[in-house]
Formats: C-alpha cells, structure tokens, sequence
C-alpha cells in the first residue's frame, strides 16, 4: 500500500487538555500531558452549495474531515446520509410538538460506527497499516471487519466473549479475524493497548486507539446531516447515547464548526446524554456534581453501551452542563419498553442503545429536563435485528393455526 | 380515513392474459379469463432532472409509480435509493469484468419488501382499507408490520410458523398482529384468499393479493435505480431471485419503460433468475423447456424464496428466454458459500437469498450462460442478520482467551 499523507483539510493534532501541537501522525496522546489528541484543520471555503452536490453519504462533507479529496471513490462502504425520520407519532405519545429519529441502522452495517471506521481506514491506508484492528463492545467489531474486507485490508477484532450472538456473527462473517475476550469491554480495551506496546500489534491500525483522533471525527458528520437534513438549522435540543462518550464530544464538536463556517445560522443547543442505569457511570458523575467519572462494572442489556470507564466521560459532562443539558439514565425494563414504542409507533426497530435514547427522553420529559416544545431529535445508533433478545420474549405470534378459517375464528374470537 | 383516487399516472387496470381494461380499483384478477391485473399508466413528461432533484428514496419516481404527486409527504417508510455497490473485489475473484451489487439490505426493514408495500400503502389508504395484511416468507411481513406502524393503520400479518426466529420478532415488534400457520408459505397463501372471501378479510388489504397490481409496482424502481446509479444506462445482464417472480418480472417492466420514455438509450439486456434446488419449480420448468411451472414443496434454508406454486412463474420464463438470459438454481451448500463470499470481498451481509443470487452467479458463469466480460448486476434483496442460523457455525471467534499477551501468543502461535 502506497504512503499518502492527504489528510485533506487536517493540519495538525492538538491536545484536547493542554493545547499542544503534533503533526498528522498515528498518534493518540499527548507527550506533554497524556491528554486526548484531536484532529485541528483549516478549512477551506466549504458551502451549502459543494455540499448538497456531493454524494448521498458522508463523503459529501469530506472537505470537514481527515481525508484525501478523492475519498469517495476509493473501496469503502460509504456510509452516512440516513434519514432523520418525522416522528409525528411518536411526539404525539409523548406530548412533544416536533421530535426527530436520527435513524443510524441504515448504515451499511447498521449501526453509527461505519461513519467512524469510514474515516479510521483512510488514515490506515496514509499510515501504511495493512490490518485493522479495535476493541469493541459489538457494532465496532462488525463495522471494522466489513470495512476492512471492502477495503482490501487484514482485520483483528476484540470483543466481550458474553455478546449477542447477532453481533458474534456479524463480526466474523466478513472473513477477518474475531478474538473473544473473558471478560467485560474495559479488559478488552486494556488488552488491546498492551497489543499496540508490543511487537505482536504495532504494526495494526487500532481504528479506537492508535487511529482514534481520526476515528472520532467520523461522528462529526452525524452533526452535519442532521442540520442539513433540518434544513441547514441545529435542532433545540438533542439526546445522545454515551458509550465512550465519544460520539457525543463529537456531534458538539460538528455543531460548533458548522457556526463557525456559516453554514447555520448561531444558536443556543442542549446535548442530552443517555446511558443504561446497568452501566451509567457518567450519569452518576453528573447527578453527583463530579467532575470525574468513578469506573463501574456494567451489568446492563444495553451491551453496545457497556463502557465502565469511559475515555470521553469528563468532556461528557462538561458539554452537558455548558449546554444546559443533563445526563441521565434508564433501567432495562425501561430501555425494553422503549424499544417497543418506538417499533410501535414509528416502524422503526432500534437496539437496546437506541431504547436507551428513547427512555431517557421519556425520563427528561417526566423530570421536566427536556422541552417538550423544543425542536428535538434523538439517535438511533443500531439495529434491533442485532439485539433480538431484548424484544423475542414479546414480540411473537399472537397464535399460531392451521391454515383454515375456523382455526382463525377460534384463535381470534372475542 | 378519507377516501381518494389519486393514482397519480395510473390511468387503469389491465389483464395481462386477455389485455381486458378495469377501472383503478381494489380488484387483482380477471373477471374475463382470471388473468392477473396489471396497473396501465398514462405517463406525463418525466425527465431526468425531475427525477434527479426528487428525494433520495424511491418518491423520486413517484411519476412513474400508481401514487399521488405528494406522497413523499405523507408518512411512509420512505425505502429505496439504496447502494450499488461496484463490487471489484468480488469481479477480480469470479474473472468479470464490471460487476456490481445492488444491495437492498439498506431499506428500512432491510429487504426489498418496503418498495413494494410502500406502494401497496397508497393503495389502502385510497380504497379506505384501515388493516394492511399478507401472506409473507417472512420479510413481508416485518415489512407490512412497520410500514402500517408508521401509516397508523392495523396490521394482522401470516407466515409459515417455522420461520427464522430474526423474522418473527420483526413481523411483530412493530406492534401488528402476527399470526403463525402450521404449514408452507403456499398454504399460507391460500387460506389469505379464502379470508378474502369470507367477511373476517373482506375489508382487509392484503398487500399481495387484493392489492397486488400496486404492491408489485413498487420492484419496477430497483430498475430505475438501478439504470440511474450506472448513469442512465441499463446492464447488460442481471441476475435477480425468484420467489413468487413478481420482482423480475416488475424489474423487466421497469426497464421497458425507462426506455420506452427515453430515460435510457434502447439496448439489449438479459434477464438471470436465481432459484434455491430447495425450491426451484421455475428452474425445473426452464430445464425442462416446459411453459408451465409444476409445484414443488420446498425444503432450503433460503426460506424467503420458498414458494413452491409461483404465481409469476410462467412470466419469469418467459422474460427469461425472450431476453436471452437462463434460470438457474443452486444447493444449500452453495448458497452458504455465496453468502461468505460477498461477505468477505465486499463487506456486505447478505441473507440467504442474496446468496442464492451469487450462487447462481457463479453457476452461470461456469457453465457458459453469463459472460463474464458484460456488465452485470446482481441483487442481494435481504439482509443477513435475519437469517443467522445459515453462516452462525462458521462465523465464530478464532478463539476466546483471557486479555492478556500470552494468551493471544498460545492461541495465535504458528
Ligand atoms: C449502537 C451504539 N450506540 C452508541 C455507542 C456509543 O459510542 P461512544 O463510545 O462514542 O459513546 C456505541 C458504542 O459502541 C454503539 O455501539
Ligand atoms: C429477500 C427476498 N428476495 C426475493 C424475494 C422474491 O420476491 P418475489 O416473490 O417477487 O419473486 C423475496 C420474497 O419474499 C424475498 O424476501
Ligand atoms: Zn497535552
Ligand atoms: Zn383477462
């Protein structure tokens, strides 16, 4: 694989705590500091107009991301530009008066994660890594195997050995490599940096650690669709799954470039943030007045959101109180509940994290946090199809019959 | 729900046996010669810049579809404009030159089935039907279940009671009645039309029975799609699977059209339908150079595609010979294969009947019927989380190990 070093409109890494520069290089901390690094760009002239001429996928905002201008047409599962679905019925249930689905299980692996491995593989090929690697809680494992196979690449993957069986599949029908980890996602994680220390994976692109500042940025374009998709506006209010945190930093991040750029008009929004009661370390820190996040070990469902300590936590609860948001979290039974109603009432099938956005919109209504006036739109960042078992229980036939009339006559008569 | 008759350019019903003319209506048979109906079409002036700055979901056609002009705004599922996706990785292995898959995995339900019961919606809300109803393999039925959720009408939906256990919980998450039968999808069937006889189904829309001729309208737009993605240009062979044939023979239509409204320059294409050995009446029938389909029980794990009397089966062959194309079929075992195939050259998870399309692919190209040097597109109409069971043996971690370095080094010593 030829070495490029078109990061397009990047031009640097810099520390996310003490401001320091580095350059474009496969690096994730800060040797100042150990701080986050983040991409730094300088963008050029980047219009309405380029952008709703580019292509129906997150390439259309290329010219806001780490990546060459040829982007689109190189062998990648281009994900993005999924609906923002008008979710009337459902804001009628709740008594809200304009409520949007962001609905991510139309990605190509159907969850979020495309859009962020979508930008780790452009990095992976300018650095020269030939296998790509990640510690996941499930839809990253997925999502980095299908990119690495249309992408050419080697893949390694690292889970939970405890997740669904849907999310199993998923990451090891592409081909690469899956490696089942005893133990919850935070050993997993742990393992994986050791990886990268040793001869055996410094060579992998670790699309979460060593590609993480490129990776990250990918949630960005969750932030740009849906203004455009509101008719270049940012909604009111906004409520995000928080795993790592990461996707959440991120879609503030979008936000904020876009009035910076112009493209939106300057505003006032309020970023909620949802967890699973089962592993809600950020909410806890939130509801405590913390500035720091107490590690938990998780025991929740919502096993895509199964993060104990999570990297982001700290800049989490920072956005949600500069913003005027709040953090809070949902039991299973409630997550459950969500999941139904948003089916019920949309025809849309979330996973467990996406009954966790639902039901701490349903909590932040009750609790009077959330305005039910306000323009709002929630995620759904997966796929109910990977999370069966929260629902199989319920969701069965109301009876099954011999294929005649009386047969339907006796099961069904009142 | 107030009754309406906009059909937008659809002008009647037509037989497609005896050519006998019938006014827009809830009606699918003959009464002449019982023949099946088709929708006939006055169509206005419809350009490619019409098309080009529509929606990008399936309304962008609605000038060529029985809808009315503002059914984008109403609240449907919005399917279509999914990927195709050029699939070189998987040409450089078969030895073709430009091949391409359009993967249908990408609609909101992840099957084909939200085209066509988009449409079929339109159509109950016109005749003033407030139940949506169907005999389903399975996909329409998840389909159905969430299309009328969205719609805010009923649903009671049936399939065989041995369907995968994915295609269950989504035929009836979405809140509809689903209801088991003891028996094969045929059986199914046919105790649907006698429910239609009886006063427990008259007032019901059965998407693919009373509703049929619109229902199966909405498959013509995987042609549009098609021909616009490739940049207003028909392949030159496709290959598409074949349960009850509606979907082919609609993919012809659609064809016909674009040419016909000189959307396309007129060219030969060849038409490739794609069976399980399972279930493969219209393959024997081929093989056998009868114009007749004798019914099969089926027995194969792509159970989407098990109907054992289809209805369009005799036009399939028809399309088939007089476009010069071929059926084929191919054995379990292959469709696995296939299905890891595209998997792992393109990253994309098809269900079982996306791997009988890519079995059959590979069959024709051996035995000299696809010429691997003509454009071709193939469909993966499904989505491979449903129906897991067919690659769960094979896709499994390589290994489960604690997180530690000399773990990984054991398992992974060579
Ligand atoms: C479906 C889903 N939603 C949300 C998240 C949260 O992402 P983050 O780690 O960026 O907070 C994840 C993470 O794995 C996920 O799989
Ligand atoms: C995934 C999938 N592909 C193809 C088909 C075939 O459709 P048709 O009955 O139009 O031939 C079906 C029908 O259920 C299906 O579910
Ligand atoms: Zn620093
Ligand atoms: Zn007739």
């Amino acid at each position: 694989m030829a070495l490029s070093t078109d990061f397009g409109p990047a031009t640097a890494l810099s520390c996310r705590e003490c401001g320091t520069r580095f350059d474009v290089g496969p690096n994730f901390a800060c040797i100042e500091c150990f701080g986050p690094l983040e991409v730094a760009y300088e963008f050029g002239n980047v219009t309405r107009a380029d952008i709703e001429s580019g292509p129906t996928n997150i390439w259309r905002y290329r010219g806001l991301l780490p990546v060459p201008d040829d982007v689109a047409t190189k062998p990648n599962l281009q994900p993005g530009w999924t609906k923002l679905v008008k979710a009337d019925n459902l804001a009628g249930e709740l008594g809200m008066r304009s409520l949007y689905v962001k609905d991510d299980s139309g990605n190509p692996t159907h969850s979020f994660k495309d859009r962020v491995v979508a930008i780790a593989v452009e990095a992976a090929r300018n650095f020269g890594f030939s296998t790509l690697s990640c510690s996941s809680t499930g839809n990253l494992a997925g999502a980095v195997g299908a990119a690495a196979a249309r992408a050419g690449l080697d893949s390694c993957v690292f889970v939970p050995a405890n997740l669904e069986e849907a999310k199993i599949v998923v990451a090891s029908v592409y081909g690469g490599r899956l490696v089942g980890i005893d133990g919850t996602y935070d050993e997993v994680n742990r393992f994986c940096s050791e990886l990268i220390g040793d001869e055996l994976g410094e060579k992998w692109g670790f699309v979460n650690v060593n590609l993480r500042p490129y990776y990250a940025e990918g949630s960005k374009t969750l932030a740009y669709e849906i203004a455009e998709q509101l008719g270049w506006r940012i909604p009111d209010q906004i409520v995000i799954p928080v795993a790592s945190g990461s996707q959440l930093t991120k879609i503030d991040k979008g936000f904020k470039e876009l009035i910076r750029l112009g493209l939106v008009e300057e505003k006032e929004y309020r970023i909620f943030a949802a967890q699973a009661t089962g592993c809600a370390p950020v909410s806890a820190a939130y509801k405590a007045g913390h500035d720091v996040v107490q590690p938990v070990r998780p025991d929740t469902i919502a096993k895509s959101l199964a993060i104990g300590n999570p990297a982001d936590g700290p800049y989490v609860l920072d956005i949600a109180r500069r913003t005027g948001g709040a953090v809070e979290d949902v039991s299973d039974r409630e997550i459950v509940a969500a999941v139904r109603l948003l089916a019920r009432t949309e025809g849309v099938f979330a996973e467990t994290a996406g009954g966790v956005v639902l039901g701490v919109t349903q909590k932040l209504l009750e609790n009077g946090k959330l305005d039910p006036d306000a323009e709002t739109v929630i995620l759904n960042t997966g796929e109910g199809l990977k999370t069966l078992d929260a629902v199989s229980a319920e969701a069965r036939p109301a009876a099954v019959i011999r294929p005649s009339l009386d047969a339907f006559r006796t099961a069904f008569a009142n």
